[in-house]
């Protein structure tokens, strides 16, 4: 249902109206991804009038977009449960809707995150085997860029859940940035065996016991996700968003104490003046725009969740993102190598499997 | 049992041998410390011949400290348990023993945190109404500094326990950092009431609802940690530290991104030559030395662990903040608050407090 259309071009559905800046940020993504993506097409929706002017007024836009109407937008503060259950014309639900009606081959928007995954989840429908599907982030480090899921779809994860999320993301590795054989660890308080909650301990010992296709280093903790350490990086959504965050507050203090320490005297503007190169690769290796996009694995097809406060280049970081995933057939490699792992896990840890789903009483 | 001496000189008790460039940083920091605190004296537990060498070497430190010999050295990937169990003769265990004899009024270990908490625990014991003592990390943000707690003294915490950090949290900024009015938020994945876990959602309802003598704001989210949004972040142990280390993390990889930005060509690192001095600030305002320690908050007496990598100098931070947590009486003043706000929520939220304490099942 949700499969990349075989032949013909690749079509990218897009949530035209989610996000800080939308449209206007939206229609310059897409702007920048027609160049990126020849063969590409794009289905727009959301409020047409507004769509037309923008689309109007960007050379050999028309030719590669059609506009669907949708006349509501989800808001950024709505609850998920609210959208759900009032969002159907929504530009967000109707973007979701074109891939599980096979129109597109990918969804992007740059809403309420917690609204697209309710809709992605509703519609698409999590992979067989998976109960919580998660989002993925890259996160960039000293040695390239990790992998990090999941960083806030889910608010606690189960040891099984983390299993999964260990498998997905490995696989996005693999498949998507071209890593051979990713290494794959959890993230923890410590790196000894001891520590750590329950459902880490637990999620540690499935790795290490069952055999699985994944090359897992066991723990690593918070600074090793910035020195790139390993390539995924797998936690429960709470810790995962509250890691990303307090990672990109950090680098906007220290890019804050730069700025602050070099105006302090005329001597150091002028080093930074001469040194300007230098800071605009910088300022290019900190931009958020160039990795943009979490990305939601475990779904019945590919959703692409762009930052919501992005500019055009950010968008068209999503959209490359998207269609990459589409290209590489994601979503039934995932599914495979979902489906090969439930079967080692049932043969080889009957005993710890149950736990991970016991309800927690009273 | 843990008051501070009400007269004669302030007496810190020292674990000479815990952290990685222990004895040697230890002494170091003695020796700042000295010059720093005129008044004080230093209890040193750990090798006799290895501490007598050292403090021959610096002038004036021989009139200020005494040593206690302890034979064995708790080490740093022991597990708590372990070190409590058969650590009664390291020099960890014996400075903390100084505290509970009231030999010492504070003291100051680099060594592992852990082990650290769990002696702390056993032998000054929790105050009146804490079932869990909490690690409070100073955290410097774009206005200043920022308590964080806990950052690892527990792997998961309940409403209640959140509540009891978030009144030990703004007592310690009110008395040592001189905030009058602190204000408190949870740290949580959006700042919207319903989002978070369940324990962060009841705690929310317990500090909006009792009417405590807390600036409660509600939540924040990692980001706003470093943008010093608010004076105090409440979180759990596991988050705690993951958003520390990440943080840390982040902040290393900017810096490593601007010494390769800056090693580009001559002319940037001519630049970066005349803009030295900035340099000099920037490396200063990042220093983790200048805010080391993290402070064990909700026992009967005061310890400060210092980070297990610390020079001298952020050996001397530590005890500057042990000696200042003593002098403004801290654990009585915790005390009181606690009880307090244990007396009005068994007043206004009886229907609430069993559900933070109630066993997790089956």
């Amino acid at each position: 249902m949700a499969d990349a259309p075989k032949s013909g071009p690749l079509v990218v559905s897009i949530d035209a109206m989610g996000g800080d800046n939308a449209p206007g940020a939206v229609i310059d993504g897409i702007a920048i991804a027609r160049v990126r993506h020849p063969g590409a097409r794009f289905l727009l929706h959301g409020r047409q009038n507004e769509l037309e002017q923008l689309i109007a007024g960007k050379a050999g836009l028309v030719e590669v977009v059609e506009i669907r109407p949708a006349a509501d937008v989800v808001g950024m503060d709505d609850k998920p449960s609210q959208a759900l259950r009032r969002g159907r014309e929504t530009s967000m639900w109707r973007a979701i809707q074109s891939v599980k009606d096979g129109e597109a081959a990918t969804a992007v928007s740059a809403g309420n995150t917690g609204a697209l995954m309710a809709m992605a989840k509703f519609q698409l429908r999590p992979l067989d085997g998976i109960q919580r599907p998660a989002i993925a982030a890259l996160w960039p480090t000293m040695r390239g860029q990790t992998v990090v899921l999941d960083v806030g779809a889910n608010v606690g994860s189960e040891a099984r859940h983390l299993v999964d999320f260990a498998v997905m993301g490995a696989a996005f590795a693999r498949i998507v940035l071209g890593m051979k054989t990713p290494l794959v660890a959890l993230l923890n308080i410590g790196t000894e065996e001891v520590k750590g909650n329950e459902h880490v301990k637990l999620a540690a010992q499935m790795l290490r016991d069952a055999n699985l296709p994944i090359q897992f280093e066991g723990f690593v903790e918070g600074d090793d996700i910035s020195a790139g350490t390993v390539d995924v990086v797998v936690t429960d959504g709470f810790s995962g968003n509250i890691a990303l965050k307090s990672a990109e507050g950090a680098a906007r203090l220290v890019a804050y104490y730069l700025q602050t320490a070099l105006k302090r005297s005329w001597v150091s503007m002028l080093g930074a003046a001469i040194a300007s190169g230098a800071f605009k690769v910088l300022r290019a290796k900190m931009d958020p725009r160039t990795s943009n996009g979490g990305v939601f694995l475990g779904l019945n097809g590919t959703v692409v969740k762009s930052h919501g406060g992005t500019d055009g280049l950010g968008f068209a970081s999503a959209i490359d993102l998207a269609i990459e995933m589409t290209r590489q057939d994601m979503t039934n490699r995932i599914a495979a190598d979902i489906a090969g792992v439930a079967a080692i896990l049932s043969r080889t840890a009957p005993a710890v499997e149950p736990q991970a789903e016991a309800p927690v009483g009273p």
